[in-house]
């Protein structure tokens, strides 16, 4: 394991966060844009570019910081002490300032205003439910790769990303810091700031569980 | 090889089929709700997510369990003594209750009914036969891969299910416990309680072959 | 390198053709029949079955009889030595008659009449150039991976017919062995027997001239 | 490393280019002819192609001549001293050459006339834009995989240009020559030639600007 100055390991959290919102919400708009109304369609290109995306961001920052993007893995990394707690809320404000210029950079790509606000609203039980679960595979998925094939990681993220797209009622937010920034644009991939907070909380439950479940399931034993 | 405790296995083989059901019946409420009535767009999003999502849990269960979510495939394993026959009875029930809770995951996702019956007839020796077809080719992907280059089991598992959505005309249940879970859903990827029995013993004849044909063919020989 | 018997590589090559054209023909009646007339739709599932399944079936069979499946492959194999000549006719019938196999056996599956013909006219100079190109690229892949990366083979032929399928104007058969099958069935992926011989012919063509070009290629070269 | 001579670098650099630009434009001609209007799908199919096409040409030139295809990388390379520069000027013209041949061979599989030049035009700052972060992002890409995983770049590259077409608004060009080259085609991948010169500048700039970037990020360093 090579070592990066902690200002290296910032920059990366920062920059492949705002790539990573410009992949979400730019193909986001991509997809509405052309997809002539069919959503499925629509999703399907959405789909797609953020799971490859996620592969090929995780393969280049990875190695330098980690490649969290996201304070729910943050999160769940300092408490199982793969983080150091000095180091947390610099990682927290880079994912959440990263993934707002991401949108922002999305929004100058394809012509719009910058400066928006959603308006959609994803309310209701069933939404939150959908986080909790997206939030628990994801992390279910980062630590059960990391433990058995730390080199399949990245690709396990962006496959798993491609799956719960659409097996998840909310399309699979699962990250606090992209819920953020995601309210910041009122297109395809928008969530009402009203509607954020119990986004966030879900994940951070759906997180923790899988925090604990995979602690304990993961552990070897020597009785049969 | 790891030794995990037989609860650790038993849970993963849960865990990992209710997951899988998840996938495989939110995926497809997803298409469906969002494809505007072409069945093709909605099977690719359904597609898409399997496959991917197999992978992952394959990646994530397989060092514990062996992550057979199936049971033709663990009596496959049975027979040939990769697997203990005491073990056989817990991993069976593992997978169907944990298909069934899987089920009732994604129908909660999408605020549906959590329990449901599906009434979506799929009979007919074509289907059958497609049945028989899907599972000979999961088993002789598994068996082949796990012969010559068993790191490449999940994902082969996971391009193997993408093609078989698309080449039966079943799109390739090829698991009784996929098929017992799917049966308490009336959605897209329901089947009717009553065809049923004749996917499941389509299933079975497909898997026993399977075991048949590739435990001649991967024999090494010293005759040329 | 294992050893396989005669017996062993021609079930291999002959089975591994079956389940080839189970897929490719099997997935373009499913494509058809829930496209709505969009064939962009029904290419696109198409395409994902085939892709996924080549890479799997090298997996499989690869190990045992090279996986060709593809009498333009074996030609070339013969020519470079790779392959013994007393091999190579056996290889031919068993991929010939496995791929008709395949046929029927995707015919069957969908409850269509086994025996057909196909009506479909792929004729005219630009869809022979295609096929041309199309197998040049094929052997370009096969040749070149073997020689820099031989582990990357299969997925490299499953993600060159992938893009194959989209970049030809014939949607690339690339296989004298599939266009024969394929001229038996009378669904999305049929070719009607007339125009067969000028696709067959292209191919050879084609497979031939990537052979002379990557056999200087390849060859590395002490002056700088 | 094994050695290869110039000629055989500059034929791979322009063969693979060939075949790259056969690939954007052919599968671009192949979707808008299929997709009935529905722009999104052409698009899918057009992403599907390039993107697995890229990594196969990537794995079979890349052993002999790094597998370029593009002058913004072969620019850097010589910057970062990776490449001599005696060697770029005939890179640069193998990769135009061989790109707008490329874009013929597109034409003749189609049965389009052969010399076309493209009317759709790409103006405006938010397609500058697009491609400057486009380029941005597939430097990114090859240094950041170059550096920690060199053997997952071919893969990392058609996974990136797969995200890029959709989340950008310019589909992601990010390459001079194949600017060039679309420019000598009025279908679905073509570029007015009035349009070019300002893709090519931001192309260029987006480049050196990773360049520099990652020149920084990926130093290692001893204090914490």
């Amino acid at each position: 394991m090579e070592r990066f100055s902690v200002s290296r390991r910032l920059v990366a959290e920062g920059l492949g966060s705002t790539l990573l919102l410009a992949v979400v919400i730019g193909s986001g708009i991509m997809g509405e844009r052309l997809a002539g109304g069919n959503v499925a369609i629509a999703l399907l290109g959405n789909t797609l570019a953020t799971g490859a995306a996620l592969v090929v961001l995780i393969w280049v920052f990875g190695p330098i910081s980690g490649a969290h993007f996201n304070p729910a893995v943050t999160l769940v990394a300092a408490l199982r002490r793969d983080l150091p707690w000095s180091l947390t809320p610099g990682y927290l404000l880079a994912q959440i300032g990263g993934a707002i210029l991401g949108a922002w950079c999305a929004h100058a790509m394809f012509g719009e205003a910058i400066f928006q606000v959603s308006t959609k609203l994803r309310d209701g039980g069933a939404q939150a439910f959908s986080e909790a679960v997206a939030t628990f595979g994801l992390l279910a998925t980062i630590l059960g790769t990391s433990r058995f094939r730390p080199d399949s990681t990245p690709m396990a993220v962006g496959l798993y990303i491609t799956a719960a797209y659409w097996f998840t009622a909310s399309t699979s937010f699962a990250n606090p810091a992209v819920t953020v920034a995601r309210s910041l644009s009122d297109t395809f991939a928008g969530i009402a700031p009203s509607s954020a907070p119990a986004f966030i909380l879900a994940q951070l439950f759906g997180a923790l569980l899988a925090a604990g479940v995979f602690g304990w399931l993961l552990k070897t034993d020597t009785t049969p």
